[in-house]
């Protein structure tokens, strides 16, 4: 089902050719949730969702029963310049936390029933700071994108992807100010928790990268110039499951800007994935804005490691539970109004 | 732990001396949750959540086990004056279609894993019209906060109260107008889908109710003359769950109408009570800012039968969860920043 990535080539092919969602699944979907035992559009949001669903997994009475959890973690060289509020170190220190269940991910994967895979991304190798040169060769950003795209577990029924990656929300406010303009305050925020004074020097650094790699309008390549390996192996996985008909749930502010790469590769690519939740970090919200995405939750997370969007499976769960459990009113016999 | 209750004098009485949170378990937990390994408030209303149910539970590392729905169902006299988009009939039918397992609170409650309990209040015996004579007798009040107390399984760790009752928004939009003001049309909503006109009718018959019943400054006064026996048996529920420290998760209007008489009866009434959602009917949202809650979710339900509350056990369960299952710091290893 999923072809072999051979180069970065093929990963744009792949995702230019991906399937659309099935019209018919989609079409009785719509037929059932008329029939159910509720006024109509009494469930809101949810008949959306499952609807949406089925017509992704080509089923009118779908279940989720294989949810996947994969956070991948990666260092960043621009942590030199004192981006972020927890030393370097802690991405280590957390995929091991993440191995042994420490983590809240591992609570709310557990919570969702879902396998919960951890990929480390060459933490030993962070990338190169992007305000001195493009953070990846061609080659690192491609075994990236194809570690993301492997990670994929074909059986799964939906996707999260998460992160682990200190300075990483450097890395994701650079790609959207690059993708779409605005200032760079516009897109940077406290991360973690940095200081005003931190807000301050981390505006810069956004500002300086993106003024080096300026004229980027491919989706790819601002990945490759301001991402981050854990960035591009989200993107990676996104597309995978487009391609599998799996659909994603999103995550925060550095998974949206990893789908908003791959939504300049090709404006469909994103058709699989809702927004699990608004995060509290900056600009989640305008980039979700960008995305055309309505988050389900908003909570004020702002952890990452995809735990909104793990939260949010339960809400995907509840929305299937009622479209494919439900009565009709025939069946109840109940009358219909 | 459950006191019974004699008379109206008795249920007072025990709303008035329900006991509070427990100061050294919150405490506890908010020492707890400093220590976990997560940037300090990345996890957001979850953190706040985990707490307030510590506290209640009067546990720092509590866990949700054993959540319980109840579902109560009456009949409204004042349907005779067509309010609803719906016949009388559909109360009774579909009180038969959750004990079939078919309704939207099925599939909900089974997803949270809770014990799901249907309580039909007389259903042959309509309240009067509230627009002619109070809906019901003390006597009659009386029985159905009682069934709403005796209803609590002492053991759950959770509740929600859910209900189903053609007509009840009108009751719902009733009660809020008697007892906070405004203009009847502030208050009333399309409750299933009643047509503009529908509205308009509904509209006049809440305000002809509440204009009947005037100088209603007592909450359980307001719930005789303008509630319904399901309105009052989810108060009655509620308070009991107070009084064992059983934290409350509130539905949608009807709910949270049938709440605001309890928080009139005493002030601290809801301190036990989280908003599990922001309903689509009408005045929801002005009824949560009255009680000062704010919703976990805001998905556009206005379903009724506790269905919203019911998806948030799930937000509570996360929240849970994570503040009793994470790692800390020093157990994990990880710099603290």
């Amino acid at each position: 089902m999923l072809p072999e990535l051979l180069n970065l080539s093929s990963f744009r092919s792949a995702v230019a050719q991906a399937p659309a969602p099935d019209a018919a699944a989609r079409a009785a979907c719509v037929d059932r949730n008329s029939q159910l035992t509720k006024p109509p559009g009494a469930l809101g949001r949810l008949e959306y969702i499952a609807i949406w669903y089925g017509s992704w997994r080509g089923d009118d009475r779908p279940e989720v029963k294989s949810p996947q959890v994969i956070v991948f973690a990666g260092n960043h060289g621009v942590t030199a310049r004192g981006v972020s509020a927890f030393p370097a170190e802690v991405t280590a220190q957390m995929v091991a936390n993440f191995q042994a269940g420490g983590a809240a991910i591992n609570q709310l994967a557990r919570l969702a029933g879902a396998r919960m895979d951890v990929q480390a991304l060459d933490l030993d190798r962070p990338t190169v700071d992007f305000t001195t040169a493009p953070a990846m060769s061609e080659a690192e950003l491609f075994d990236a994108l194809r570690t993301g795209w492997t990670a994929v577990d074909p059986a799964a029924d939906v996707l999260v992807v998460g992160e682990m990656g200190i300075g990483n929300t450097t890395s994701a406010a650079a790609i959207c100010h690059a993708l779409f303009g605005g200032e760079a305050a516009d897109w940077t925020g406290r991360g973690t928790g940095v200081t005003d004074e931190g807000l301050s020097l981390k505006t810069q650094i956004v500002a300086e990268g993106v003024a080096l790699h300026r004229d980027q309008s491919d989706g790819l390549e601002v990945l490759r110039c301001l991402g981050g390996r854990e960035v591009a192996a989200m993107a990676g996985a996104i597309a995978a499951a487009r391609v599998l008909r799996i659909p994603v749930i999103l995550d925060g502010f550095i998974c949206c800007a990893a789908a908003a790469c791959l939504a300049r590769v090709d404006e469909r690519a994103l058709d699989h994935a809702i927004a699990g939740h608004q995060s509290a970090e900056g600009a989640h919200a305008s980039l979700l804005a960008k995305l055309g995405k309505s988050p389900l939750l908003s909570l004020g997370l702002r952890l990452g490691e995809g735990s909104g969007a793990a939260l949010a499976i339960q809400v995907l769960k509840g929305a299937v539970a009622c479209h494919s459990g439900m009565a009709t009113f025939a069946e109840a016999g109940v009358s219909d109004g």
